[in-house]
Order: structure tokens, then sequence, then C-alpha cells
């Protein structure tokens, strides 16, 4: 595994974590250049919202490849790090033969504006507020805490980190020289007796997440920290789709606690890490690439960077609106086409079992959510087939304890009576189990307008 | 019950379709006024996304209270009919105690745009599309509907309508005159066998909304329409926040379908029928409220929108932000106060009970989605307590079948010790029960890291 120092940080603090005591890790930074097989990889530094992110240039004996990454064209980016455009230009110059480049804003025109402009947002804010400013962001957004820190100390405010991967993120960052501290970091311990004093705190939970730092808040739950009149609480983060109305009830019980909220719908507390329409045009521009594969997007998101492509000069049939495991085989005349997909997809871990959970377990659940389970036991002599004592009657996620006991009553001599019409016959357990499900689950249907999942157990004495 | 003639006619034929006999509907139109009890009603024309949206001024023994109902100021709405500014500035004149109004957009600063801006986007989309041109959009917005039929009427192309909701609402609205065809309606049947012409086909399921008919059509199975390379797809909406998942899958399946889609990212085929900032402060401009109490949404939005009325002048505490419930009382000598709220929520419709399931049941079901359901049954016998065989494990949607046998029997094996260990003292069923809970609840936990909900069952004979 090649990675970029901060990333080599990040990522060996997790294989910390979980335990892994061999080192995959290897350097890999802006300039360095490395072999690997056939392949030589070239990486070049682009925007992003975290510091060294890069785009690689691979170069086949095909011809080159040049794949962007998570990208964006920042002129002014917190580390005075912009992207490097010389590099595009040269390898554009050189002809390239496939761009593979980033689409999470392929709808959006123009540009994405620059990180300053939040930095710019929280400097006013915290100009502003009458207390305690809390700034919530994603733990891995190194640069959106630099600013955090630099707005804080701009006005002489101590900072606190608080949220378990952020302070982690914090410490590698600043051990490696990616965050500097322009007022004294404050122990997340002493929040509590420095109520008074108008700290700066950075946290995690801009997603609404229930278990991070500003849901934990919001819901009067945190350990360190208690909203308090007077506090400002900034969300530096645009929901990432399906997190909306956690992030919404997020800030409605902020609100609540008595905080003032400052969010992305009322200020530009954020920015996108993603290029915009104009940018992706410029890298298009640079690369000047012969194929083009729009990725790290939905579907719409890679048609519409397919328009910007064939607008750029990309020919219709180079443009590859690929699904995820659809390979790509590019030829020594530079022609290009899709292959048979390989496997891929999630991999669900649930406990202790990693990919094992089978499609009728999944199933099963879903049934069981929505309108639980029924479990009959009935208790047949071997020889007969007829039954010993009543049938018994377990339920859950179903019924409502004792108001439905007359309901319970019926179901069982339901059973009971499909029971010994079967023990008329021969006692196939096989038989009278679905000779049991079938008559319970029909009086069940008619009776609730439910389903459940009924299970019959049939046991011989 | 009373309501506008639109809406009683689409209220009638719920109540039809519900089976209800009664005809609780009144007429209640711009204009009129009525009495009930003390109160005096004068309802007003407001602009929304449906005919005749009617605000209503209540005029109370101790003052008038305005209600703005769903909102916006549209000066050229689609049916021509805008707000009736006269009578808000008479009220507003004569005094207006308290104004309740909607909040939806709040956070949005401007105008928001007109009606027309929509029909202008359909009419360039129509005359650019080479096939058909399908519009997907809420069945209810009647001005919508009526955009699609006039843009379609000036390019000649003919017109159907899918999807059972919206059919009777364009029915009902036709018998109403609210509806004007331009072109002619061809029936949903017709589709398939006019495939070559260039219909204009308007359909439900612009939030997609799995059963309604642009999901249909986008998964290839819907019974009237299918997707063909040329069509043209509009969807004419915005994602309602928790539906940004659903939408977006549905417009991937359109595109992946070999449709050209135009959806509110990329072009304004929608606009809000709420009002945005500027047009909140004219509504509180033209009413001077002394009290007022933002509703029609979250938290965060009454917030916003509190802000707008001290900025208009209302003084701060005159502002109530309240949650669903809370009563707000008003004197004679015009002041008013928050009370005890009041019993309201959701009422949870499950198969045929109507408010019955329990927190129990419905924790359960939670339970059950996560890790499944492992039941255990013992027989023990009566006098001596001890085991009749061996315990009978059923699991559902915690186990794959048979490759988990090891594990089925090794829980059988802990459940007979639970048991066995029991039967030296009494045969108390609960504790026997207690008992072999906590064993196969631990010894489960503990090999697969999954908690099951476990239910122990002794039957003695």
């Amino acid at each position: 595994m090649y990675a970029s120092t901060l990333a080599r940080g990040l990522l060996a603090n997790k294989l910390k974590e979980y335990k892994v005591t061999a080192n995959p890790l290897r350097p890999l930074d802006p300039g360095d250049q490395i072999e690997i097989g056939p392949f030589v990889i070239e990486p070049f530094r682009v925007g992003h919202s975290i510091p060294d992110a890069m785009g690689y240039a691979i170069h086949t004996p095909v011809g080159t490849v040049v794949h962007t990454g998570d990208f964006k064209f920042d002129q002014t980016p917190a580390d005075g790090k912009a992207a490097d455009f010389a590099i595009l230009a040269r390898l554009g110059a050189q002809g390239v033969l496939a761009l593979v480049s980033d689409s999470t804003r392929a709808e959006a025109p123009g540009y994405t504006p620059s990180e300053q402009v939040v930095g710019q947002a929280f400097k006013s804010i915290i100009s502003d507020a009458p207390g305690r400013v809390i700034v919530a962001t994603f733990a891995s957004n190194i640069a959106r805490i630099q600013q955090v820190l630099d707005a804080a100390g701009e006005f002489r405010r101590k900072v606190a980190v608080v949220g378990r991967s952020m302070e982690q993120n914090v410490k590698i960052a600043r051990d490696l020289g990616y965050l500097t501290f322009p007022t004294p970091l404050i122990a997340k311990e002493e929040i509590g007796r420095r109520s008074k004093e108008p700290l700066v705190i950075a946290t995690t939970g801009a997603q609404g997440e229930p278990m991070a730092g500003l849901a934990k808040m919001a819901n009067g739950e945190h350990r360190n920290v208690e909203i308090q009149n007077g506090d400002t609480v900034i969300v530096s983060a645009s929901p990432i789709p399906g997190n909306e109305e956690a992030v919404g009830r997020t800030i409605d019980n902020l609100f609540k606690s008595g905080a003032n909220v400052i969010y992305h719908s009322i200020a530009q507390v954020h920015v996108s890490g993603h290029a915009s329409q104009e940018e992706l045009k410029m890298m298009l521009a640079l690369t000047k690439p012969r194929h083009f594969v729009p990725m790290h997007g939905e579907m719409r998101m890679q048609v519409a960077h397919g328009r910007l492509a064939t607008q750029m000069g990309v020919s219709a049939s180079n443009v590859f609106i690929i699904d995820n495991g659809t390979p790509i085989e590019f030829y020594a005349d530079g022609s290009a086409r899709r292959t048979t997909p390989v496997a891929h997809g999630a991999v669900f871990v649930d406990g202790a079992s990693v990919g094992e959970i089978s499609e009728i377990v999944l199933r099963d659940r879903r049934t069981l959510a929505d309108d639980g389970i029924v479990v009959i036991f009935a208790t047949v002599d071997a020889q007969s087939g007829k039954p010993v004592g009543r049938p018994v009657l377990v339920t859950r996620g179903f019924l409502n304890g004792d108001e439905d006991n007359k309901l319970v009553e019926a179901t069982i001599s339901i059973a009971l009576k499909a029971i010994q019409h079967k023990s008329d016959r021969s006692a196939e357990t096989g038989l009278i189990k679905a000779q049991l499900s079938e008559a319970v689950s029909r009086f069940l249907s008619r009776e609730t307008r439910r389903r459940p999942l009924v299970v019959p157990v049939v046991v011989e004495v």
C-alpha cells in the first residue's frame, strides 16, 4: 500500500487499532515516481479536503491513464499548496490514453468555491459570537480543522478538540506537521470547568451520526460539553444524500438546547472538496484524453460528466459510463472496449460473521421487522400421530401481550384442529407442519390483516 | 369540513374510495365568509401548487388570527389568479392579533420563482425533444399538470395521463373546469400502439415512490409505458428530505433504460409552492401582527422565520417557536402565552389494527430486524422438573440453514445443561425459563457476536 505522508499516519493508526502488526505502508508523495510491474506511477498534487491529496498518471505499455482521485482546483487552499497544473499540462502534451475523473459534482455549474471562503465565514461568525463556538466537521478534514484553529487564533480564543476520531487525527496531523496551533489546545476534560470562557471547540458529527460529538451534545448526553445559552454551533458540512433527516434533527435539537446554529442553508460554512463543471472541463482541457471514464458518482453524474467530455472534444463513442466492476481493456492501437463484469459488491459484516449471512436470513429479518413472528409448537404421539396436549404458541413483534389472549386461544384451537384432522392419516411430520402453517397463517391473516412469519414445530414423543 | 371547490372534488373522491357514505363537505371559496360559534372565518386566496389555495382570517372575540396555510406570492400563476393582497392589507389596517405563517422555505433568501418559469422550461425541453416526453410530478399539482398540457399543446403533441391518483385527479379537475386540454387526451392503453408518436405523458412518482408510474417505467415494469431510446423524462419536483436516494435511483435507472432525464439539479423544471424570505416578509408587512407563530417547518425553519418576524418589527417575546401540540392562549388585553401541551402524534395503522400496536411490539420488531430470533423449547417432567428428551431450537433471521448445524447442536447442549442444573432444585417454570434464556443468550453472543431475541418456552408434561 502506497500512501502520502499524512495518509500513512492516519492508516498506521487504523492498523494499530485493528491490531495488524504487519506494516504494508510505503511512502508515495507528490513528486515521487515508482515502478510496479510494467507500470510507472507518477502521482500529482490535487486540491481536496485533506492535505497532500494526489491523482495518478499510470504510464502503461499502451499509453498513459490519468486517474484524478477525488479532486478540485483550489487556487487558495488552506495549506497554500495548489494542484500541479504543470504535470497535467505535460501529460496532456505527451498524450493521454484515458482520463478517469471524479464525477461527484458534475451536475454543478461553475467553480467550487475555495476553502478560503469557509475560513472567512468562520472568522466573521467567531467575531460576532457572544460565547463559545462549536464547529462540527469531518474528522478527516484536516484543512477545515486548520481553519478553525486559525479563526480561533485571530480572536485569541483557546481551542479544544472533542470526538475520538478527530482527537486521533489531530494528534497525528500535529505530530507530522500538518496542523499549527496559534492558541493553546485545552484538554477536553477541562471544558466543563471553563464553561464561562469563550472557547472554540472542534468536534465530529456534522452528518448527524447519532454516536458522534455533535448529536450527543444536541441530546444533552455529551460527557464533556453541555450546550448552554449563548453557544454558537457551526455545522461545517453538507448532508450526504441519505443523511438529511439526521442532520436536520441534530440542528433542531441544538436550537432547542439554546444554541444559535449556523449551517449550510444559511451561511457558506462548507465548500465541497470536489470539482464543479468548469474545473472538470479544465482537467479535460489539460489532459486532452482519447478515452474518458467518469467515476466516483451516481449514473446521472457520470452522464453529466460524459457530456462535458464530449463538449471538450472527446468522441462520444470513447466515453465509458460504467457500473462498478466493469473492466475496460485498452489496446496497443489506442482502442478500448468494455469487457465482462467481474464479481464485486458489499460484504456484510454481522457480529463475528463476515460475508456469511445469506439472502434467506436477510429476507426473514425483513418479514420479522414488518409483522413479527408466530411459532406454533405441537407435540404428537410418534405412533398414532395424535396430538399430546394443546399446542403452544409463541409470538414476538406481533401481538400486544395480554389483550390478545382471545386471539391466541383461537389460534391454538385452529392449530389443534389442523393436527387432529391430519392424525386420521399417517403421522408424516412434514405434512403436519405444512398443514399447521397454512391453517395458522390463513387464520391470522384474515383476523389481523397482517402476515407474520409463521413457524410450525412438531415434536414426536 | 369546509373546503374550496376543487378540494371538495378531490376529497369526495377519497371518501368514496374509503366507502364513507356520509358527506361532511361544505363549500368555502375565496370571497365567502362563515360564522362558526364565536368565530367569523374569512378565507383569502393565496398562491400554491394547487388552484384555489386559501389562507384564513379567523375573527375572534379577542382579535383576528391570520393563518396563511401553505402559500407563496406568485404574480404570474398558472391559473392567472394571484393572491389577494387587498384582503391582507385590510386585515393589517384593522389590526391582526397573531399571524400563523408557512415556514417551509424560511431559510431561502429572495423570492420563490413563479410557476411560469417551469412552463417556459417545459416548452423549451419539448421543443428540443426528439421523441416522447414523459413528465413526472405530484398528482395533486393541478397547476403543473396544466402547464404540461399547455406546453404539449404549443407543439401539437397529444397527451396521455398515467398513474391512478393522477388519472383520478385529472378527471375531477377537468369535470370541475380546472383543467383545459389544447390537444386530445389519449387513453393510457393506447400508448403502446402509439410508441412512434411524439406523445407527452404526465405521470406520478417524481419522489421515487417504488409503486408509482415513474419508478415502474424506470424498472421496465410499467404496464403501459416502456422507456425507449429518444424518450425525454422530466422529473418535475425536488426530492422531499428523506427521498433523495429513491429519486436518485429512479433517475439513474431511467438513464440506463436509454432515456434522457432532465431533473431539478440540471434545469428549472420545478419551483416550490412555498414562500421564500422576501415573500414571508411581505406577508408580515401586510398583516402587521402583534404575535407571530411560525408553522409548517422544522424547528430550524421556524427559528429562521421568527428572525424575519423580529426584523419586521414583531417583539421577540411575541414570537412563539412551538412543537406540535402546544396550545397558545390569547387574552382580551392582547397578551398571549403558551400552555400545557396536549396529546398528539402519529397513529400507527398496522393491518387491521389502528393505533393498537404497543411500543414493546415495535421494539421487538427492531431487534428481530437486526439479529433475528431464537426460540428454545424444552419439555420437562411436571413432577421431577427433569428434561424429557432434548430441547428443540428454532431460529429465523439468525443462522444460515445447514451450515450452522454445529452451532445449533452446541446451543441445544448448553440449553440441556441449563435445565439439568435447574432440575436439582424445584421445578419452577419461570426460573427454568430465565436460566435457559440467560445461558443461550450468553453462549450465542459469545460465539457469534450477535444478539438475537432469545425466547425460552418450557412445557411441563
